[in-house]
């Protein structure tokens, strides 16, 4: 038979997490206090985050161990599978090889799982009872859920209006797994009621349901807050995506001339892409990255590299990073995951280093991708991942235009069986592809520093 | 670590199919001519089935060669995951070991595809370019039409009109693999006619739905029929879950004294019982098989063993089953795809024999197992799965009463992300548990033989 799947066995779940800060051929700017605007200590960030992750946020060290106990529970579905997309390769008729690593196959449907248990571990190390915490397209609420409920630790999800009514089964999903939503901008919190009073009619942003999340977090003692995306020990945790990736493509014989993700906060990019990258600081290997994002979000593309607040409210301290500005309001697209104003400042900082490239597309095209490629590899994948078929597939057809058998690899980060509401408004004629403007973004909200 | 998870390599994917009537002890009654009421002869069925199916659906040959395609295909997701459910055990706090074979990982979500794409196989070598079939929950009907996609042909779903109106992601997934979808009963056959004239607010059923594809299949020499449970070699493709369990269960050192699947025209039951039935068949082995079913369309545990039509307008042949009449209408439960009249004449004969117990939960209890479920193992079940899942507590309940560690194992056939309406309901208030009445039962549909 035509391998098309590379599995590894349950040894290879990664020993450690690999810290990409040991690797970089410059370092990244600290965050700052958002009061003092000095760069910020470990004390600045232990009202909201257990000691252990705020020193895996601050270190340079290359390897992190993995906890026996997330290794076990990884051991539910890691090693996640890498196939060989030979069906789609032979729709497009193209030369280049076709690889992605799935990370559907968690229990909740994406990768987010990865960090989220290794969240709630530390939190409940450190005798934390209750999670806070935002969402947009449902996937880190879900998996924050779940992991809440293996550590035993109560989970308060404020997901982002618009995906709390476009997404009635993630939800569900929250809900089944024993946590608690709210709409966001919720009368629950300080931050969401300014806003509310500005504007009732608001659809909520991830920087407004970040606000409310951290908002409680510092009032309370017994609750903490967890952030699925941008932070670096977040990227920190999804290194497990490429560590396997190395391996698979080693078992397969072959090495990526291009690695892909899509990136919205960039978690499921990093985790695939930093191992790749590390080669390329530390072995000589020229693999091309690149990030793909919303062009109606474009942070990386668009965006400013500046000292910025992770919300709105400016609870948070800031960082440097690509940023819209933390008052920009994205348009209601159904990827929700890649509608953040801001870019994880590791991820900015590579893309300033030339280590990373990124490219925009609008909604539309990305379905379409997603299409072809359920139809020929069979897995519906989600919104935000539709952004990675895209640009693996055009580069796929690049190869064909040029003739030329390179390899590629993405990163399909989930499934979309939990958000089929989107297909379905696709297929009823095609989504709104929003035209970004530059006059949209909100550069005057930047603070000074 | 503790092992939880058993995953056999690519080369052991089975190289053939298990027929358990070359193990039977005694034959089954054999399908009759709905005109002669003589046994059905293969060219009785020639018209909707390709020649290649209806000797499958016929023969008494023990093992059944799977074509190198199918294989291929079956290696994205095959062999398919057995889990030893240690936090669940944890949570019942229970002497008994649990495993479950999880064939949600399929890309689309459940052991349908194990037989879709065999049919769709041997309907192509036939040349046939048009398949129509019928769905319930809409599992079916999303596995034929990825597996008609694969193999260049079209695919035409009747969809039961209560899950038509339910299951909007469903539909949505049948039409990005590019297949078709009627609401049914329909205006475009003449059974749906018939019926819409009768009762113009008519939901369906699947006797129904079934009744519609058939009628389309025999006025159109391009188009077959597929069926995705119920017959013999149906049943046959979908013993590839029991044959690797048989492996899996090995490396676990361990055998189930408990075997159990939910249960509606028999499929994803059989396809993990039938190996464990063979050995006890011929092997001396004494596992109990347990078949659950919902307690508002219970046709093992209230129906009557007679001969009966497969639909509601009388097309197909008579086979002698379990059912509760082909007029039954069932209520209109979530678990969709457990809401047919009759049950698989295979597995009708073994219930007869003996070698099969069968049980009926309401939908409420079987809901409250999928939670509890999901909250320990992750995986948030199908509706359908959910009957499995309670009897599968409640078999691990009666071992903690009893202080005994027995072994059981049970099919988990697919997640239920697409079906999450039914846990928002759940969730919600509980959702109703239609009490069955034995005047409901349509016996006196049953045709005179």
């Amino acid at each position: 038979m035509n391998p098309i799947k590379y599995m590894l066995p349950e040894s290879d779940i990664p020993t450690h997490w690999y810290n990409i800060r040991a690797d970089l051929p410059e370092p990244m700017a600290p965050p700052l206090h958002p009061g003092t605007k000095q760069p910020a200590i470990a004390e600045d960030m232990t009202a909201i985050f257990p000691m252990s992750l705020v020193e895996q946020e601050m270190t340079t060290e290359k390897w992190i161990e993995i906890p026996d106990e997330v290794r076990q529970y990884y051991a539910q579905w890691r090693p996640s599978p890498l196939y060989r997309a030979r069906k789609l390769e032979k729709v497009l008729d193209t030369p280049a090889k076709i690889y992605y690593k799935y990370e559907g196959t968690s229990p909740v449907g994406s990768h987010k799982l990865n960090t989220a248990i290794a969240q709630a571990y530390y939190n409940r190390e450190a005798g934390i009872t209750r999670l806070s915490t935002e969402t947009g397209a449902g996937q880190w609420g879900t998996a924050l859920s779940l992991a809440g409920q293996a550590m035993g630790i109560d989970v308060h999800v404020y997901m982002v209006k618009v995906s709390f009514n476009q997404k009635p089964y993630r939800r569900a999903m929250i809900e089944t797994y024993g946590g608690h939503v709210m709409a966001s901008p919720s009368d629950t919190t300080e931050a969401g009621r300014q806003i509310l009073a500005a504007n009732p009619d608001s659809t909520g942003s991830l920087g407004i349901a970040i606000s409310e999340a951290v908002e409680i977090a510092r009032s309370r003692t017994d609750t903490n807050y967890a952030l699925g995306s941008v932070l670096n020990h977040v990227m920190l945790h999804q290194t497990v995506i490429g560590q396997e990736s190395l391996k698979q493509m080693e078992m397969a014989g072959d090495y990526p001339d291009v690695v892909i993700g899509c990136s919205g906060g960039g978690s499921n990019f990093a985790g695939l892409a930093f191992s790749f990258i590390g080669h390329n600081l530390t072995q000589g290997k020229k693999t091309r990255i690149v990030a793909v994002e919303p062009a109606s979000c474009p942070s990386l593309t668009k965006g400013v590299m500046a000292y910025d607040f992770g919300d709105v409210a400016g609870l948070t301290p800031m960082m440097k990073m690509h940023t819209l500005g933390h008052d920009f309001m994205p348009a209601a697209i159904h990827a929700g995951g890649l509608r953040y104003h801001g870019m994880s400042p590791l991820v900015s900082h590579l893309y300033e280093l030339g280590q990373i490239e990124a490219i925009a597309y609008g909604q539309n095209p990305c379905f379409a991708a997603g299409v072809q490629f359920a139809q020929a590899e069979g897995i519906v994948p989600a919104p935000e991942s539709n952004h990675a078929v895209r640009s693996a597939i055009d580069e796929a057809l690049r190869c064909k235009a040029e003739g030329r058998s390179e390899t590629i690899l993405f990163n399909l980060s989930g499934h979309g069986h939990l958000d089929m509401q989107a297909y379905i408004d696709y297929h009823e004629g095609g989504l709104p592809d929003h035209e970004f403007n530059v006059d949209d973004m909100a550069l005057d909200s930047l603070p000074q520093v």
